[in-house]
């Protein structure tokens, strides 16, 4: 391990991403069909059409009874027609008549209770009798009852998941305002970089960092433009041209630190990026690089420099690339860090640590593993990982102590 | 409330759960690179084929040295090349002698240390100076020390999540044996079911299980062919005729109680679907039908028939659909079920209850709460939620006990 977190000057990790959420404006608004909105972040407040329930409706399956007040076990209907779900009651019912209802159908005009099935009796093809007591309003679903028209469904900034799809769709709600998904560019940089086994000579490596990308932008349902480029500042340059202009982001890998052939800050800087932070006191990846460039008045594009040893981009895409394009659509408070239970000590470091965990729960806490090889160019551990958990810099850490995470079960 | 929960002969959520996962065979193999087997199951073992690192390699931007043992500050060394990441080192490097090397290059033959360049001096062009002493082997990624060849990387059954498809792509695998995917067919009954906002006439509502069970299905990137048929047996029985061999999962919403337009289950029996259960005591979702059809010796299609209320379909596709799936895929123990606890009592039911919460961490422990509105035909709280949380029936739960759930952040 060398010692260089002893360099001052380094910012923190919460400082950087304080400086990522300040300097990162949101993109535009788009509309689209709901459905199409899945994974997106609403851009609009959205209220209620319309009432739910739509109108009164049974719960059950049943009968609709015209009663005076509450029933006795007995008592005795006219039944008088049926009404399923999907169609409409256009009759009034009479004190002493009963329908037939199935669920979900809207209960006819002059229902004072509904029947449930299992409590009635068929004594012929026009009466029935009950065979418990039963009270007023009975398995009646009122209209409105679980929302109002004009209420507040869901707030600008809210993430539509599955089941905020589902229920707006309920409402009826068939376009959504969402913030624009960003586009992102990948450049993976690094002549060790074998393109397949077939180019694997004396020096080369299998490339982890695209595979990398391309799968957490495929889980994320994030498009990706991903290009390899070779340790070559002239090609460097002609990427930066082209890919600066078109993508709202580029991340890159390798290049970032201050070795003699670590181009991607000076071409980047070269090309009219301005450096939002460079270096964080953390490891892995402590000398990525964050940057923008204005295109127009309004539109930029941010560069997210990333260090080339496969830890290093895993923790960096989990937490930074993570942070900025939920903040590109919206997101005030990226990254819901929880607490979780350190099952064992941790010797301090000079940084602060981003380690990969195995987190379980017992008895409704978090409890937490650290995993071996834990090494910036090592990855093989996330096999067994779900978590990654901030340990603070300096302070020994003692077991059963709380500390930051998030899940990294995609 | 309908006393409902009451009815015995009923199974239990666990015992539905084992019989579906008891009756549920693995579906084939198939072959895929390694990239296309995101968020898909390994059907194999697989072992390294190579080191990792594959050849000993400088740990930083530095010099290798040749020492005859520990170098004092002040001590020189004559520097007669550089080796770049990707390169491969032909020379024997003879005492006394440096080479310049960047992270992730091989180190030279005959190389005992690497000085990182913070405490090296470049007195010219062909001599450098060490600033402070320095060990043997310091800053040096040694040959296999994080995997040996032949060892176990990932085991049959496991998940690829993109940890899983990063550490093999570095390690070199390039092609994964996997489960196939599940061919998944959805049946959405019920003739209240409007298809557009121009049909929603009196009695009609607008869709919600058809948009949630796509959503469900996209963000599990799982493929689905989702069709709308009315409540009318002539209809349900081509549908399945042609389904029930093309499919290996057909998943239903609507029409699978006891109600007269109730076709689901007639259908399906006639159809040659035999019955594995039907009736869970649960809350929602009670009806839950699921079946199995045999198309060949060894292949299936798979009918899980869910109630039509849509809080029933959103708890029937997280608790039987996953499990259904995951099964296929060669899961032995599919929903990792947590424990989180509950922070206000409950009132005992006849059913266990399956509720939609909020939950928060707070020192490690997972703290939930329950959301109104936890009708089967409610799904608006769903906008709160991001965990399902299972309520024994029977008992009446205080606060602070722990409860099972899972969470639906999807």
């Amino acid at each position: 391990m060398s010692g260089c977190g002893a360099e001052s000057g380094l910012i923190s990790l919460d400082q950087a991403l304080d400086k990522m959420i300040t300097a990162t404006p949101c993109l535009e608004v788009e509309t689209l069909q709901l459905q199409q909105g899945l994974h997106r972040y609403l851009a609009e407040d959205i209220y209620a059409g319309i009432d739910l329930p739509l109108f009164s409706q049974s719960a059950v399956d049943g009968y609709a009874l015209c009663t005076s007040g509450e029933i006795a076990a007995g008592e005795q209907f006219q039944l008088i027609g049926e009404i399923r779900a999907g169609q409409s009651a256009d009759v009034t019912l009479q004190r002493g008549q009963a329908m037939r209802i199935f669920t979900g159908a809207p209960i006819p005009a002059g229902t004072t209770t509904v029947a449930r099935q299992e409590i009635v009796q068929r004594m012929s093809s026009h009466l029935i009798q009950l065979e418990t007591a039963l009270k007023l309003h009975a398995d009646i679903r009122d209209v409105g009852e679980e929302i109002s028209q004009g209420q507040l469904l869901a707030s600008a900034g809210q993430y539509l998941n599955i089941g905020a799809i589902a229920a707006l769709s309920m409402a009826g709600i068939d376009q959504v305002q969402v913030y624009q998904q960003p586009k992102v560019a990948v450049l993976i940089t690094g002549d060790e970089v074998a393109q397949s086994a077939a180019d694997l000579q004396a020096g080369k490596i299998f490339d982890a960092n695209a595979p990398l990308i391309a799968a957490w932008c495929q889980a994320r349902h994030q498009p990706v433009h991903i290009v390899h480029v070779e340790d070559n500042k002239i090609a460097l340059i002609r990427y930066f041209q082209q890919l600066q202009e078109e993508y709202d982001v580029i991340i890159s890998t390798g290049g970032i630190s201050v070795g003699d052939y670590d181009f991607i800050r000076p071409v980047a800087l070269n090309a009219g990026f301005e450096q939002v932070f460079w270096k964080v006191k953390q490891k892995p990846g402590k000398p990525v690089l964050f940057a923008k460039y204005r295109k127009s008045a309004n539109k930029f594009c941010h560069l997210l420099a990333l260090p080339g040893n496969p830890a290093a981009v895993y923790v960096g895409m989990s937490i930074y690339t993570q942070t900025l394009l939920e903040v590109l659509q919206g997101q005030s408070q990226p990254l819901a860090w929880w607490t979780g239970q350190i099952q064992h000590d941790l010797k301090p470091d000079a940084r602060e640590r981003i380690l990969r965990m195995a987190a379980c729960f017992e008895d409704g806490v978090l409890k937490l593993h650290s995993l071996a090889k834990q090494q910036s160019h090592m990855l093989s551990n996330l096999m067994y990982a779900n978590c990654l958990v901030r340990v603070p810099a300096h302070q020994p850490i003692q077991k059963g102590q709380c500390l930051k995470g998030i899940f990294i079960q995609h």
